[in-house]
């Protein structure tokens, strides 16, 4: 079953308003196995409204309407839902009822206007509203589903959880829904989905989503099926040559960041380590220390955005180029001897000028020391986030090894 | 003039994600004048795209789509656009020479896939996209106006800035919008509008906008009117009381960040800064140095997360508490020392643990040391932005006086 919400109201269109009931809906319904395919808001236009709907309803089984519900002309749900569907709307007693106790207690008196809330759709369910005025309403029709929701979300939250949810799962067949997760650390977006498409795209069950961020990829893969086996078996087919082809790309299978990585092998294996940042300028210390107990395993660092520093904290010798492969060797050593670390990480370069993207990494161990020299892309944001994630990812694979 | 944004991707239909862009856009659109009546997140489906264009296209003036761009066959926005506006496309030379450039770069080749980042519809005009493969598109018709943008942030916003603003604006009518921007440190949003809402809120003109993040406010205020001197003067008479309610908790009248005042400051001084972080690990550094040209004013720091380390690297006397002032002092005192700047900020405290948020931070200069205890609430992450921001704040008011 596909679902589409729309959110109504011109409130939520202003440059700070999130329409928060639509990331709770879809939390919900994904977990019945419900995928949401489209969400909108809509300003309180009656002429727009009624065209989405009609849209949604065209495309998806099921439609949820979010506020809109209120007394006023601005209040246009009802109205465009009816227009959109062809149906005629009635006065539900049960609903002014609800109204006319719920002010007695408040000790006020409706005006006209409420009896607006309580037109429900012909063919309709009135769903009672225990923390306010709108009552909601649930219409199922040829195979497909309507449902209208009061907009606050302490009306709304109680609404989904006792009337729609409930409702959902009887609709739906008993499936099990299994999935794996891949993090995936320095592949281009599309060189990865050209590595991996001829794979999964074969298959619309397990479904799979690809997600990039700077560096980072996520793959998802998530099986529908009627036994927990049958849904593992499929994971196993699509995820494992996927896997294969990764190698050891793939960083995390829950989820975990990288510095979540780096920080479980390095207190798995009783290591430490420490920084030199010239570039990065604190990036790498902070990235690792983001992580709670942080302090079993970094040691410490040095920041050195100067020749002078780079000579006088971590003893670069005199004369050597601030961006080289004999500054990140020499920074990685002087930070290993000075903190007595396992580990130590550096990184220098330009993240803006005409060379920027130019940058060396270093990594010393007890035995050794190595740089290495990336040329990476994008504003100088995206290159010092490039520039740890590489870091970081060296000084995994140095723990792995 | 109303406008429509429509965000495409299945993967900003989860319950975690935010389309980002379209508060981005209304921000920009709201200063021109320009309403947004609706916006929609739709998935990667070409048939369902297809007629949310349409039904955008037939009720608003001004219709973006931003993301479903890429090389892939899930990037059906072009495809989209094409068949809701029955129009053809062809490849574009100029974009495919940009992606060439920007392989060869980067040592690396397009897939033939690239290819399809090239097809422009007939009769748009090609935006190029320095910070990606997919170039804009900026479709005039009947005067009606279709714009195609990539999803990123990092390539949509420079994007908006260059080509479609200044687009946008040759359009409207004349106008004149004035804004103020205050923004604020370290005051809570309730607190903040407690004092000065018994201003603002007489007015509609000039809008008030208030936006909080973690430990930051921004106050907006826009006035539209027919001429300049009438906007200044309805700006003059909200702003001027508002900021005289504030004070010198205002840090920037231009949206600058507070590293980059603080960084402003240093370079017109002539002054120099270093850190020594334990708390923070790398935070403050790294604040600091996101600004291009830091390297005139930044000099360097130590991480220094252990008390071994504070005491070998900044000679923090050996048995010091490592949260205490003491603490703070002696490591502002020895980043100081060792580096030879005119300033040194220090952080020390507890993220999380019964004690989470006691935290010292230390100021050192050439005549005195002086440290501050804080009480700060919330998670690890929150709790180290905050001490950030005060590390900060402390050397800006310092320089100013």
């Amino acid at each position: 079953m596909n679902a589409e919400i729309l959110a109504v109201g011109s409130e939520m269109l202003t440059p700070d308003k999130v329409d928060t009931n639509s990331l709770y809906l879809t939390q919900h319904l994904n977990t019945l196995g419900i995928e949401v395919v489209a969400k909108a808001v809509i300003g309180d236009d009656r002429a727009r409204l009624t065209d989405a709907i009609r849209d949604s309803w065209a495309h998806s089984q099921l439609v949820i309407l979010t506020g809109g519900l209120g007394p006023t002309e601005d209040d246009v749900t009802r109205d465009a839902a009816a227009a959109a569907l062809s149906l005629g709307m009635s006065e539900n007693a049960t609903a002014w009822d609800a109204i006319l106790a719920r002010f007695e207690k408040f000790g006020r008196t409706p005006t006209v206007n409420n009896r607006r809330q309580t037109l429900i759709l012909d063919g309709a369910v009135m769903l009672p509203n225990p923390n306010g005025t709108a009552p909601g309403q649930w219409l199922a029709r040829d195979d497909r589903v309507l449902v209208l929701l009061p907009g606050p979300p302490r009306e709304l939250k109680p609404m989904v959880q006792a009337e729609i949810l409930p409702r959902l799962a009887a609709m739906l067949p008993p499936l099990v829904i299994r999935t794996r997760w891949y993090r995936v650390a320095l592949m281009g977006e599309s060189d990865l989905d050209q590595l991996i498409a001829p794979v999964y795209s074969k298959y619309t069950n397990p479904a799979t989503t690809i997600l990039a961020a700077a560096g980072d990829i996520d793959i998802h893969l998530r099986a529908r099926c009627e036994t927990p086996e049958e849904a593992e078996a499929l994971l196993a087919e699509v995820g494992d040559p996927i896997a294969a082809l990764i190698g050891d790309k793939i960083y995390s299978t829950n989820g975990d960041a990288m510095e979540v990585v780096v920080g479980k092998l390095l207190r798995e294996k009783g290591r430490t380590v420490a920084v030199a940042e010239s570039l990065t300028g604190g990036m790498i210390g902070q990235q690792i220390t983001s992580i709670p107990g942080s302090s079993d395993y970094f040691k410490g660092g040095f920041l050195t955005y100067t020749d002078e520093m780079k000579t006088q904290l971590l003893g670069v010798p005199e004369g050597t180029s601030a961006v080289s492969e004999e500054a990140a060797l020499a920074m990685a050593r002087g930070a290993l001897v000075r903190t007595g670390a396992d580990y130590a990480l550096s990184a220098t370069g330009y993240a803006d000028s005409d060379q920027a993207g130019l940058v060396y990494i270093g990594l010393a161990t007890r035995e050794h020391v190595h740089a290495r020299r990336l040329k990476l892309s994008g504003d100088r944001h995206r290159v010092r986030t490039l520039a740890v994630l590489n870091a970081l990812d060296w000084l995994r694979r140095a723990l792995l090894s």
